[in-house]
């Protein structure tokens, strides 16, 4: 479980955020710069629109050897058989998701403070978002950007796989993985970008150039 | 399954409607007025805080003898070991929540139209929902009334279980009943009433006095 984050780069999906493109066009730009793990968030659509797009995301990441996770729905994740589901901290809890999945598949839970990674490790999550790093306008109901301090707290205490998310961009990217973090999450410098996989490679170079 | 239906009031929890109280207060007071079948049904929560009252729910209704149907979540019916969910048209398939849930649970599906009705059969729900039979504003995304004439179409044609729902008042149940309902969904009229007891009472005497 620990090889799921061995990547660089997070990706997730917003469909609101990819310039007029679909999650799927979007999708497949990514997964062709060769991303390795793709997280399904989609906010504002039905379920039944959000598995049918699962479904047609699953054999695509599969095609392309990339991580599947989805967001908050365990549901849907089971049905399309996705590698993992992200939770937060008001979603359901992992125990109970792990519950549902079984002992196989990716949790990932949202942390903001060193209490909530303790927790999560407790609990038996597979990795730990740590953010927002930045403010960011991506999600409604997030809290205050926690800064480096949480994150140099993890990377310090804690082998847990993590991904750094909330406000990541290009141009504060490498400064983010100088305070540490081993994979960074974006979303909208990715899924609004006019050239995604140039995006992609911009924002991989600069990573390996600051390790 | 046929039995699930078989009773004159299938009710709904709203704590948006409930006149600041919580819904499991009002859930209380609709099982100790004798409500058989009960579905949870809360739009703005998070999917922990959900979970947490379908755990309490599910224990009342079962102390209660009642049948408990979670709307739309099938990971927290699945988690709660409810008896059933409740999808709508653009919610998951039927046939994807009976992967998930199993020949045994309940399914209840959202229907508005003939087609749908006949397509709710061969998909294998359970129940079916018809309505808006009136104009309400519990539901946001809700389609236009469909009137008695959709009611009648299937008390006259199938005998799949049904609930008739939308707009339905104590002022007008009994038109409804004569319309052929068997079975009558209510959601402000019972968690907005002053006598949560009182209201069930007298919506189930008019019913019965009008068969």
């Amino acid at each position: 479980m620990q090889a799921v984050l061995n990547t660089d780069i997070y990706a997730l999906t917003d469909e609101g955020l990819s310039a007029g493109r679909s999650t799927i066009a979007v999708a497949e730009a990514m997964l062709m710069a060769g991303i390795k793990v793709l997280q399904y968030r989609e906010k504002d659509k039905k379920a039944g629109a959000m598995l049918a797009e699962c479904i047609e995301l699953r054999r695509m990441t599969r095609d392309a050897g990339c991580t599947f996770i989805v967001n908050d729905h365990v549901d849907i994740a089971m049905l399309v058989d996705a590698d993992g589901v992200h939770v937060g901290q008001e979603d359901l809890p992992v125990e109970d998701v792990r519950r549902l999945v079984g002992p196989d598949k990716i949790i990932g839970l949202s942390t903001h403070s060193p209490e909530q990674c303790r927790d999560a490790i407790v609990r038996g999550a597979d990795y730990i978002g740590v953010g927002p790093i930045f403010a960011t306008r991506t999600k409604k109901d997030v809290c205050a950007p926690v800064g480096y301090e949480y994150l140099e707290y993890v990377v310090k205490n804690h082998d847990i796989p993590h991904v750094a998310i909330g406000g990541i961009k290009l141009h504060n990217v490498a400064d983010v993985v100088r305070h540490g973090a081993r994979c960074c999450a974006l979303v909208s410098e990715i899924v609004g970008a006019d050239d995604i996989g140039a995006m992609v490679h911009r924002l991989r170079r600069t990573m390996a150039e600051t390790r």
